[in-house]
């Protein structure tokens, strides 16, 4: 029996990252069949978005090198979107000719993540992103962005919110038609959250991304919807975090997320058990098992 | 730099429970020197209130067997609060031996955990309490009441609002200061820890202790915090949980509640530091790492 909070919403879209977020960060290497596999049950779980891959330079994350190879075998079913990441133009091309429908940017909110993980300044990230952007959308092709470090990084310390909302803004500007604010760290609290978010005014074209390092995700997601956010990112069974820093890890599982959004009485269109039971399918594939405490609690037995 | 949420506390108050609520589940067997200056440095790291032991018998209990002792071997600093669970009027004689100030009692909000923990029914649970809570007060010794099982059971389902008030405020009428509303298997969500706050009427008295099995510890203390209780049960490094519910474990970790409260800016008196150190201590001493997220990523280094 669900049990609602004035003022969330009615609805909820998980945007699941697993496949893409999740996937990139395994030692193993996932075979293309079981990463296609993966991404049918989520589809059959109910997801509407399923981040699948990303076209990264392979050398940066080759476990992804087969990017391309899986959009050609997995069967994209109708009514659910694809997006895939794209760093660059030349991540773009190689999007394209697969055939996506809708790609992801991937922002930095500090100068010091922009240095290192795009090799470029806060203002000159946007020299890659434009060209990437315009080109998209010319296309026919949506274009999500993310912006990372949000709350704060390893090097600069709290990331100072005007910072936040100005990449952030400008990344709507250029046509962006939704803004994924991450945690990459973890560190946010829900005070924050709610301030983020409220800095940005409208928030009906962002989403949010919390890590679950330490243990904050699911309050600081409380938070957000609270304040009128309506898409959340997560990851079956809590895989994958941030590849570049070293805290960086335990992404806020969808299985989590979804059994307080079912307490709440908020729809997701998601089947609690089918999700369950795809992680713990994965987990044995990855030798390891979920970081999820739902997927332990509930396949425990 | 703490960011503020309108309507929540400008301080909380942390129960720790560790030393009997965590220690009382670990298999080793822990000297009661170790316990003694576990509990001393929480005190160290600004804890006001510690539940020290508990004067179960020791056929059920035999990690706590040493209360008596421990008592005798904590040196007590004034102005901190130590109190011990006593089940019945055996166990308050003992407690009372060892000069407590004051004494939790353990009740049911449900039919099957009443029989299957206290042998009794869930009218006559109360039998057992009367004359504990009775003669406490008469020697001057306060009286905290637990319920537990308080959003549900593994047995009879969701647990009804109402049973829960009638069981808590019975309590409450009988004379103890303070009410714990235990979410022991962890199934909780925010709406209904709302809704059950809010079904008291009055939260001044109330205190919360939410189990992390399904990972809503934290969301539901948001939750609470905003429906008027100040008072927060935890346990350093997340230690424990419930032994007779097979999918009852974790309690929330005291690390992972600073460090929201914290964020938000509520006082709690704590060095997280100092509680960190002493997680990392005991996980050494108990041979196994704290469940604790903020441990986890503060002890990585």
């Amino acid at each position: 029996m669900p049990f609602r909070i004035d003022g969330l919403p009615e609805r909820v879209t998980v945007y699941e990252v697993g496949p893409r977020d999740g996937l990139q960060n395994e030692k193993a290497v996932i075979p293309v069949e079981v990463k296609a596999e993966f991404i049918d049950r989520l589809a059959d779980a109910g997801h509407r978005v399923i981040e699948a891959t990303s076209f990264v330079h392979p050398k940066w994350v080759p476990q992804l090198a087969d990017s391309g190879e899986l959009l050609a075998t997995l069967k994209r079913r109708p009514g659910i979107r694809y997006p895939v990441l794209v760093p660059n133009e030349r991540g773009l091309d190689r999007a394209l000719e697969s055939g996506v429908d809708e790609v992801a940017v991937f922002a930095s909110a500090t100068e010091t993540f922009a240095a290192k993980n795009l090799n470029r300044s806060l203002e000159t990230q946007f020299d890659m992103f434009e060209p990437v952007i315009a080109r998209a959308l010319e296309a026919g092709v949506k274009v999500r962005a993310y912006v990372s470090m949000v709350f704060g990084d390893p090097w600069e310390g709290p990331t100072p919110i005007e910072q936040v909302v100005r990449v952030g803004t400008r990344l709507l500007d250029l046509g962006c038609h939704e803004l994924s604010l991450g945690d990459t760290i973890g560190v946010g609290t829900p005070g924050h959250a709610t301030a983020l978010v409220e800095a940005f005014g409208d928030p009906s074209r962002l989403a949010v991304h919390f890590h679950d390092t330490y243990g904050q995700a699911l309050a600081n997601t409380l938070a957000a919807l609270r304040a009128g956010v309506t898409v959340v990112d997560a990851s079956t069974g809590g895989i994958g975090g941030c590849p570049y820093a070293e805290s960086a890890t335990g992404n806020l599982a969808t299985e989590d997320l979804v059994w307080m959004l079912r307490g709440l009485g908020i729809d997701t269109g998601l089947d609690l058990g089918k999700l369950v039971a795809t992680s713990v399918w994965l987990a044995e594939r990855l030798g390891r098992p979920s970081p999820s405490r739902v997927v332990q609690a509930l396949s425990k037995g």
